[in-house]
């Protein structure tokens, strides 16, 4: 087979790692300058790779190679968290175009914008697939500051381009590799991770509504402190979910705001962001009727409770024959250092399942540390991962 | 006795409403131009009531009338919380000005700056009782945006000015009427509240700290969560604090933030503004007791927890004979409508107490709602409110 070259790979990984970097990480949201600093330098590099590359009109990258046989499709997100980490998204995109370079023949490259979700869920992904009308895009802007999505496109100089999307029949299929962003691995001591299925999720903007009133003055008894509401929810779903839980769901609350915030003010409004995952829809539907239960128990409370369910995302399975040939690679490459593992995170992957065979190979986190910039996996990894994940392609290529 | 003009303190209270009006409020937060505004319009009520006025180096605004009789200081504040109340704080510094003009003699007015603690805590009545050294005016700080206190003063054209300091010799003492705040009053169906006590607070910033990592594949077992932390101390105060309560003790957490937020990251950080009040030492002492317990517990879970406390206020007994003539005089204008009350508020008068013979009189808030700009006082409570405060203030001044 074609050998990947480790040292030209780890050096496009430090070389993009410097775009937007922050401490030991990176700070590259979706679509600010050092965004599409790394999408144009990735079309420079399918460029140099002898693939023809288009940024598209959602910021996808996709580099295309010629020929008339099906091919492979590689790829991941260039885009990242907030101040988070260098390989998260870049690992995977970069092992598609080291990959595409070994094997002179038979890929395609993909970079998937916004997976992040730094505007919506899986943009970009979701674009290529055929899954996003312009009504959406209209609607979407950024979570954190508010900007359109159509004036960030603007500004960053996509506006007025065709989305690309996928013809199924060019692909036998697709392969993602990532960090685990867990520390499965790391405890089990193996090396590589094989993706069973990807969990899905269930989010919630919980909002209470109570009245605002001097903290001094208004006696407990008449109080409907907004606050208090929101922390007896959160204290019950955090006494209660762990008894209706399957053995590897997760639940988060990842954000709380009291309003208006002042330490002499009884909170009026209070919100949560509360999010659960599982890879079984089973167990997933389950959590939400506890959800419910502890829901309309806090709504016989002083203070009014909604809810508002924000997207979902459904457990995706991975293609079965593909899981097969990343176990085989991986058995040729590191004997005894695979295992097969559910990800407990989203990934473009489970968009692109839903038009061809999709499969992902994990490679460890450090620590288990994600979505911060102190993420890091070992070099040694990182290589054995691409090269794993290019003798895949390979025997996936052959079997074509 | 001479009587207070209702109409003239009822349009200078709405004149003084429309600078920085806010819905049917006031947003008129310490130094901004709009409390400049108001503190330069005090001033030149003052003059026109023969009293010559000064603005100190700390934007207190004093009146003071000639006469070598000793007298009586009225007053309260002119700043508001953000987008707040009319009333609060306005009313007082007005019912001042009114009785200064009713009386004819006898009579200073004091506008405290920062009691609603932009900067600080009561820096204004500290200041003019000689408690806020140089220090800590150079420390301080706007506690929502960081603004120097040293800058908004320059910018306020307060900067270089001498800071007043009471002569007590010169003071029979302090009166100040405000808002109740709560609906003790109107719940009872009286008009008017002689103060007690004012209550003391203890309030406490405490913090979280965990590992931030990724909301989906951090399984549940290993996560040190700082939010769910926050959240069970949270719970266990809401649970354990009324058993060891007093039957007039609040407590609220005001504010709670967690790091960074997002809702597909596990809070790595998190923090919460608590505090509580009454007006007995003794049960201070057993909350605060009981606050250690609870975070003894928290410190044992996965999480490091911190405790800054932040600014204490005493209990503060107002003056007994100060007491029993504003009474009489409630019963004299409005028999049967006054009642005897602790604050649940802290007020300047706690401070001006220090140095000379203080008490407070209440007037009802409708609904109990005050912080917040739907606050209000029927009209005719107001102006019985400062009638009363006038035949209080007549009587001491004829004491003397």
């Amino acid at each position: 087979m074609s050998k990947i070259d480790g040292k030209r790979l780890l050096k496009d990984l430090h070389e993009l790692r410097s775009i937007g970097a922050h401490r030991s990480g990176v700070h590259r949201p979706t679509f600010s300058p050092q965004d599409m600093k790394a999408r144009h330098w990735l079309a420079a590099r399918l460029t140099e790779a002898g693939l023809t590359p288009e940024i598209d009109g959602i910021g996808n990258v996709i580099g295309r190679g010629g020929g008339d046989s099906r091919r492979l499709l590689i790829g991941s997100h260039l885009e990242t968290q907030p101040y988070a980490g260098w390989l998260d998204g870049a690992m995977g995109v970069v092992y598609g175009l080291e990959i595409a370079r070994a094997l002179g023949r038979g890929i395609d490259v993909g970079a998937w914008a916004d997976e992040e979700g730094h505007y919506g869920s899986f943009l970009g992904s979701r674009s290529f697939c055929g899954l996003v009308d312009e009504a959406e895009l209209d609607a979407a802007h950024n979570k954190h500051d508010g900007t359109p999505l159509r004036d960030a496109l603007q500004r960053a100089g996509l506006a007025g381009r065709p989305r690309a999307v996928i013809d199924p029949a060019r692909y036998i299929g697709y392969l993602e590799a990532h960090i685990e962003q867990g520390a499965d691995l790391e405890d089990s001591g193996r090396r590589l991770g094989v993706v069973t299925s990807i969990v899905g999720s269930r989010n919630f903007r919980i909002g209470f509504e109570g009245v605002q009133n001097h903290a001094g003055t208004t006696r407990m008894a008449i109080r409907r402190d907004a606050g208090v509401a929101l922390v007896r929810l959160a204290a019950a779903i955090d006494r209660r979910f762990p008894h209706v839980a399957g053995p590897r769901s997760v639940w988060t609350i990842g954000r709380i705001s009291l309003d208006p915030g002042a330490s002499s003010i009884i909170p009026g409004r209070a919100e949560m962001l509360f999010q659960f995952r599982d890879t079984d829809p089973a167990v997933l539907d389950r959590l939400s009727s506890e959800l419910d239960t502890l829901i309309a128990e806090a709504a016989k409370g002083p203070c009014r409770v909604t809810v508002e369910k924000m997207p979902v995302s459904q457990p995706t399975a991975m293609d079965a024959e593909f899981q097969d040939v990343l176990v085989r690679a991986a058995e040729r490459q590191a004997p005894g250092q695979v295992e097969r593992m559910p990800s407990g995170a989203g990934h473009d992957a489970q968009i692109l399942a839903t038009r061809i065979p999709a499969a992902m190979l994990f490679v460890p986190s450090i620590g288990g540390i994600s979505h911060h910039w102190a993420e890091d996996t070992k070099e040694d990894d990182i290589v054995l991962g691409c090269a794993v994940l290019a003798d895949a392609a390979t025997e996936l290529l052959r079997i074509e």
